[in-house]
């Protein structure tokens, strides 16, 4: 048995396939993604890497499985997914994903080759685990895939907790060990026993705070979609294609965006801080629908468009329209009075925090700040933005909710 | 100048006043009145007191004041008053207040009293500062009572995090840092600056959560109101007056009780956490309006009325009713694009917290384990509550929305 | 299954034996002995008590136990030892040992009978476990005895990061999940596996290092022995006798000491934290040794004497005499390129901590302030102490090297 | 002014001449440097970078400068050094100072120019502050020196406390708050106040325990050895200088060195965590004199002579020869009695952690676990140690001191 000292957890002890499954190149890169991606220009002790994530969540699970009575083979699946759940990640995390995935296809497919092929295929086979069965437990599937990815889900409580720890920020600091504790299985679906109402409810409302304060500050977007665009410029000028891209760490897309001359300058802005500004910050229901339904293409449509009104480069103009915000822990489901209820059925707090979370949405273009007066006068025309010149500077002037003091 | 180590704020700098109004006996007796009272029956670790959280208001309130550039006379007022705004309190803080308020009149008058005689009055006249400006800011009037007794004051940001801290539950656990930095004064009323919407749900949110793990857990409120009734047994049976109850500590009160014949069994059990059970919990919908808003004397009745149709003795029920909830965090005050508003205004989590709250208010009946089932029978007939003998049993066997798995 | 939420250990779960032991008046009563006594009175936080203590010393020896692959009986017996380890402490924990243990004989024989009878020993008998080897166990003896108490045992482990969390001092954060993880049996003497030189060398210096600053900080000592002082009176002037006292919490010896009229003043002092100060403080090597090996009627003699002479009050004079410093920690043993070696052995930190604990020793004679220089002048004289009258005053003016800048 | 939330001092704020340093690339390029290299190959949660670590020495030297009542220009002068302290770390912070100082000469050149030229050369002068002034500061001379780089210097004050909360050993954690506001300056001399033995002796303790926990870990060690090897390599085989080295970030380094042919296999086994392992590891007094003093061409020589004997490759063999351990806090000074004191006249402990840190020094003979047998033989022959084969091959399996159950 191994044991790993971790700042979260302590003392992670690692045994069986984990054991073997932690020797591999395949998880070994994960200590060199990092888990926040460009939220670390926004918090700089933001570091902590999908790795060291990866061993809390395998801590978690394994806490949950003893808890629940299960073991053999069956929790053996379990450890294993635990720890591979992020395998397939790209570099600085989620920060590609809507890049790569459209480029790659399915994710799933992507991580069911990382489970068959090379070292982690080996280990498994050797501790006869089936790839797919791990792969569909990663995509949440089944019984026990609830635990791995859904809506009480051990991926969820490692990261609020670690990265409440390493930005500093302490709304993620939820009590993990009292709701492993209270999990259990009833008619096949994983529940918060009798009396959690609240602390299912601490869960929704830990990330519902984390989420405008970190995950996403207005900087760490602004430099996402930077970063995003030099990525998509290395594919589009390079001979690196996607696949390559999303098997890269961090290290290898930084000194990779530093190296071709098309995305140099970008590069530069990022390694320097120098960052884009926001031209427009506009809430939703000042945007038309079918912006906010755009596809990829469309979008870059939409900023050439913007850059040739304003009359400036085509890369001085970031459009960035975030999905519609969802919440998961909405369906999270407790045991009240006997009874299975989802927590959208017992919480007056999903709806309201459903609300405060659409009320936090926001398009933004981002450009140079030089440029910031230009295209923010064009993108409010091109986009048919339903906000005058005025409140474009205003908004640009700091007046948010989101919580922007922090070096922009 | 002097430095005291503090298990959450770690140094606290004591200058001017508050250098002298530590060394009173007023101030040095709330070394001996826990924090929160019965609470460390439910949690062991809960022994922290009022000393240590006045040290700790105090040093917010410094904080505070430098941030608003408040110095001089006016300062010197805010300090003292945060120092001294829980020198009123009696034995075991909040459980026994609704008592002796009650017999001693106005709780302002005693606070007053306080103020102006002894060595808090000679301390304070020695700085040249007045008691009736004290009180008054203890009290929360005026312009700098808003910071130590209101929405955003500095005593509810200090006991969040220590008692997060010293209970192990870790839902209090604010970013006080932030809060206080953020404070400002706009048209004379405290408010929080532009990009705040989230750090003012964040302390809400906070209570809430707290509220019914931490303060109101079902048997912290059992624990009190035993108290409270020795207490009052005490008043009745002694020669101890009210007043004299409230200048009490804690040590006072435990040997009083175990001392007086009357209140012996009452403090046995307090002493050997020995305690009476629910007999009936019931919704607020279940209650009849009437004894929603019963005074203390017809509370007293009921309880004589459910004793003699259940044939138990006088002393075997306790008829619990808090105060309906409230939610003074609601009218905090942010700045929004400009504009002053009220959280209420602003943010969707305060309707529904206020109806969660709203959700978890609880009437109890309280008795000996082994006459429940009559009490709970005989309760629910006198009270004439919505609810039949089968759920009264259901309801003590645990089949409730607060977390009672720790040591009921 | 109980589970505990403790500020130390998070969650502790309680069991079998254990979770009977917890209800019963002996063990209860835990709950308002504090843990530190008079060190509150310099560190204000300091309000932790022997209960929470006790729940942490019981969950460590699980986890040990666990590491060692001990269960059965033989675990049953070590968790009731390590639960029950204090339950024989009198009132402020330490603070009265060397008054009630001389007045009531053997402490052992005590916690013998506290075993035997009552509710603890109804229990023990339920669960077929023998009081006799619960108390060699809690008297360290046989092999578990080291578990319980010894070099490396759970209690030390416990109260290190306990007190270090309560007063805000940081040293005694010791890793003890590495400790205990790493505690083995070699030859029947439980050692730290390969490896662990500075693990135990850690324990070491974080004792070391939390004594001068907390443990025997001249404030925390000073009015212990005010308390000391008190106590005596009580024994000697009321109807009150040590096996009564030893009995006794904290909230019964408070208010029997402001009860009494010969203890009315040191209660008044110590209440008001009014306290004596130092009008000597001797290194070592300045008290003549008849001093230090000098029984308790000697030194009652002593301040006699120096009372006569500085013409003050018998009990304006208190000489403080601490017992000759040990280090028990100097015998860990670990293993060592496959010996077992004691620390001693193989740590030079040993001897060196052992020279400094031996430079910090000091020989204290308290009064009050106001009669400092009369006392101090006269116990150099009486006591023969190797330093002029301008030594005497200059200690008493800070120089020193313990931490005391704190509220003196 | 700005603000930055931190992981371990909560909010920073920036201001003056801070503000603008910290947009310099110079300063933003620390965000890509680890702060303990391959440390994290031992602790996977220590990420950390010297940006923040920047940021934390910034943050405590204002705290000391206002302790100290120091203003105006000489106060921005040491914000400026504090925050500039470690801008010319090369990638992976010091693993690679032997190698890179060797070659590109005086490092304390090397700062001066980054503080003249460049960014932080026009920020500087925009401010008044002349650049070999901070360069001196940086280098520790002078009276302010000592504030930046010396016993007591916030350097070690941050990173001890930052590195023990990324890694979870908690040895680091001393009371920094405590140290800053005891330093004071006697007779130009940077001094902790009377009281403060324990305190200086804290910080001593506290690096001594993390020494060989975490700094020198053996497999940190190893894998930092391997690291060298390749960017040495790197020099040889490539076009890449010793200059351009020292300005690389992480990222640089790890692509570097997959992308080198002659450097693949060490990248890959860095990359993979696929590590060398011990085939020697002497006590010094094992160890001929000569080569404790081998300057790095006659160690190059040695691997040579040993991988020839040995019958492997040349890259088959590392020797690791750390410098003498120094241990630089002895000489911290404190005022004892009114005298200022070297930390080392006055505590025992010294000279004790002296001869334990010198009793840890250790050679190491490295090679790939398959011909750990071979070399290890060739190396006692080659170096002429006072070992014998058994004792290698036992050494191997783990008989040391230091804590290496964790991942080798």
């Amino acid at each position: 048995m191994k044991v790993i000292k971790d700042s979260v957890h302590d003392h992670i002890q690692v045994d069986g396939v984990a054991r073997d499954l932690i020797d591999t190149p395949e998880l070994q890169r994960l200590r060199r993604i990092s888990q926040l991606g460009t939220v670390s220009l926004v918090y700089p002790s933001a570091n902590h890497t999908r790795f060291e994530h990866s061993l809390g969540v395998y801590h978690l699970a394994c806490k949950a499985l003893e808890q629940l009575g299960v073991d053999g083979r069956q929790a053996k699946r379990v450890q294993a997914a635990a720890l591979l759940h992020d395998v397939g990640h790209g570099p600085f995390s989620h920060n590609l994903e809507s890049l790569t995935h459209r480029r790659t296809g399915r994710y799933h497919d992507d991580v069911h080759d990382l489970l068959t092929d090379g070292a982690v295929g080996t280990v498994l086979e050797d501790h006869g685990l089936e790839p797919e069965r791990i792969a569909d437990l990663i995509a949440g599937e089944g019984r026990f895939g609830q635990l791995v990815s859904g809506e009480l889900d051990v991926d969820r409580m490692d990261y609020l907790v670690r990265d409440a720890h390493h930005t500093g920020v302490p709304y993620g600091t939820i009590d993990h060990g009292r709701l492993v504790r209270e999990l259990t299985f009833v008619d096949g679906e994983l529940v918060l026993g009798e009396g959690n109402v609240q602390s299912a409810e601490s869960l929704l409302v830990a990330r519902a705070l984390m989420n405008p304060t970190v995950y996403s500050h207005s900087v760490a977007r602004i430099s996402k979609a930077m970063l995003r665009r030099g990525a998509e410029q290395l594919l589009e000028s390079t001979d690196i294609d996607a696949h390559t891209l999303q098997r890269m760490d961090d290290a290898d897309l930084l000194v990779a965006l530093r190296s071709a001359e098309e995305t140099a300058e970008f590069s530069r802005r990022l390694d320097h801080r120098d960052l884009f500004k926001r031209a427009v910050w506009a809430e939703i229901d000042d945007v038309p629908g079918g912006i906010i339904e755009a596809d990829h293409g469309s979008i870059r449509e939409f900023e050439k468009e913007i850059g040739a009104e304003a009359g400036v480069g085509p890369d001085d103009v970031i459009l960035d329209v975030p999905r519609r915000p969802k919440m998961t822990e909405s369906s999270s489901r407790v045991v009240v009075n006997g009874d299975i209820r989802r927590l959208e059925q017992q919480s007056p707090l999903v709806e309201a925090l459903r609300t405060a979370q659409y009320s936090q949405w926001r398009l933004g273009v981002y450009s140079p700040p030089e440029l910031l007066e230009r295209v923010g006068r064009a993108a409010v025309d091109v986009l048919d933005l339903d906000i005058d010149g005025a409140l474009v500077r205003e908004v640009r002037n700091g007046l948010d909710t989101t919580l922007d003091q922090f070096t922009e």
